[in-house]
């Protein structure tokens, strides 16, 4: 997604060769022009998954979780870190371990809100070594619903958490891809498929629909 | 906002006399109409005020103080509980008193992204004592900006909140007042203005643009 990697590359702040900050638009300050265009595109990508359900983790996910909830016309529900007041009913949980602080943490989804005819749409804001991802994913399969895929912001491709998915099957789309961080440079992967209105999947599945 | 009412009526649970559930719709599961429709009704209420940023606080006010940017077309940032890896510039930072907690905790957001020349209009899914909405305002304060106003999706009018912030001259719009949580029963607050479209502010200002 270009626009996406315009602000990256403007706004973005290279802050050793692993992080990258982007707190001028994505997980502090929020730009809700751009944030309307990632939501665009997610749904774009999964217009043809019968999406019921949108999850994410807070507090990043919400945004570009709520703006794709918009365009694909289901509910979101986003993950607690911390067991709130109010959240006195059977939760689903799973552990996930945080590489940066180096402890586990524990996220839930209350039963109400996910059940066994969800197809759901995993949102976040980054994908590293993958273990939020893989946290919501078994939150999903223990509420026996099923994986539509994992929308991505911005992928670390340099790191683990892409490989990982793939390799257990799941689809991953991620609007910036970055293969590096090396010399406070951000260099995105190359792809060669057209990533803004990507007819990929509309292509495979119906034809008319590209019209 | 009879929409918002009428959701806290179905879908709302009283869990006692002070404490409302509302994670069906606000604050765990988001149902999007009803979050555009917040973000309307915010920006017709404040459209009178050259605001040009809205501040929240993570997580639950995220969704609300989006689409309330969107609508009003300036630029919005959560306040963060917790300091992230990425948060290594100065900050305003402010303490947060919890009634339910007992505690205090520490809310921030860095010094690049509210100014002296920022007109800020504060957003928040409950008014109860008003402590965040006074942590927010005192970070508002820090940056030498001015407040428009304060932007709450559900306020508990039974308790001080509302009181404290009216009385430091503070222009409070609550989307649902809440009179008695008593008895299990949602009672809200009769206000004699029409809240939907209401005209109290344009009318004050500029009469043409009632037409």
């Amino acid at each position: 997604m270009q626009l996406l990697k315009n602000y990256i590359q403007e706004h973005g702040t290279v802050l050793t060769d692993g992080v990258l900050k982007v707190d001028a638009f994505l997980n502090h300050a929020v730009d809700p022009k751009l944030m309307t265009e990632i939501g665009r595109e997610f749904a774009r990508r999964f217009s043809q998954e019968p999406i019921t359900k949108i999850i994410t983790l807070e507090s990043s996910g919400i945004a570009p979780a709520l703006m794709t909830s918009i365009e694909l016309g289901c509910d979101f529900v986003f993950a607690r870190k911390r067991k709130s007041l109010t959240m006195t009913d059977r939760l689903y949980s799973s552990q996930v371990y945080s590489f940066t602080k180096q402890q586990y943490s524990e996220i839930s989804i209350s039963k109400d809100f996910i059940t066994a005819s969800d197809h759901v749409l995993i949102i976040d804001d980054f994908l590293a070594n993958g273990q939020a991802a893989l946290g919501l994913i078994d939150i999903v399969h223990q509420a026996g619903a099923s994986v539509a895929g994992i929308g991505i912001v911005i992928e670390k491709s340099f790191q683990s958490g892409r490989n990982k998915l793939i390799e257990k099957g799941y689809r991953v789309e991620s609007l910036a891809r970055i293969a590096s961080l090396e010399k406070q440079k951000v260099a995105f992967v190359q792809e060669k498929t057209i990533d803004e209105g990507d007819t990929r999947y509309v292509r495979k599945n119906n034809p008319l629909s590209m019209v």
